[in-house]
């Protein structure tokens, strides 16, 4: 139960959405969960390596995405266009760049692979491993997103 | 434009596929694709650092999971169920862990990350690269599946 990487990745994601999209954006309570699963429309995948493995998941629902892309661009989007799946390709490399930037100011190093976007009204997501994931669910004002990380 | 990576991951997914489920697939023509994604029903994805950055997909219809885990099984199973899941996890690990050792005997070493598995009918998958991908498609008899390779 690494605790000490909960931070990294919140305060990545408070402020890459907000350097990114002037939205304003409210963590709720960060817990611990296993064996569950993420559903939503879209979602961008990382996987991480270095000292250990480890995975971080960020699943928006459509409402969300279109409220976060919209800001970015200045203009309204209501719809899983290429730009907004382009925009969660984005997102993902740099909350996850920023989140290992702060981890490794922490004495932890990992390398981000090469992420992944997952479209498709209600899909689900999950890690492939017996630790505990820790789950980050954000509000928004205009519908949620979570962000999950596992590390083994 | 890596080709001395797909004969690794062709050879792993057969290898790995006939052990596990005593299917014999049959490997189309390896292809170079840009820009384009994948679709399916049932994904794994797991990403991979080293020497460079990468991730890899394998995605499968229903007809083609099902029809691998009713042999993995020794039953027949026709839904994407739990138990279907968790078999495409761990086939994604073992294929990735089986190419990865291919590619260390070429002198190529990568370590993988926590991989995931994605649900949801026809969802569709891209990897937020602008490498080409390599996209290796495989024939079941009952249904075909894809697996993908991206590296920087």
């Amino acid at each position: 139960m690494k605790v000490e990487l909960i931070n990294p990745f919140l305060e990545a994601t408070v402020s890459v959405i907000k350097t990114m999209a002037f939205v304003d954006i409210q963590a709720g309570q960060p817990f611990i969960k296993k064996g569950t699963v993420s559903r939503g429309d879209i979602s961008g995948v990382v996987g991480m390596t270095g000292e250990t493995e480890g995975s971080m998941s960020l699943t928006f629902s459509q409402e969300c995405i279109c409220h976060i892309v919209s800001n970015m661009f200045g203009e309204r989007i209501s719809d899983i266009t290429e730009e907004v799946k382009d925009a969660v390709g984005e997102l993902t490399n740099m909350i996850s760049g920023d989140a290992r930037r702060r981890l490794e100011a922490n004495g932890i190093r990992l390398a981000g692979a090469i992420p992944s976007v997952i479209c498709g009204p209600g899909h689900e997501i999950r890690h492939v491993t017996k630790e505990p994931i820790i789950s980050i669910p954000f509000v928004t004002g205009k519908g949620d997103f979570t962000i999950e990380i596992c590390v083994k």
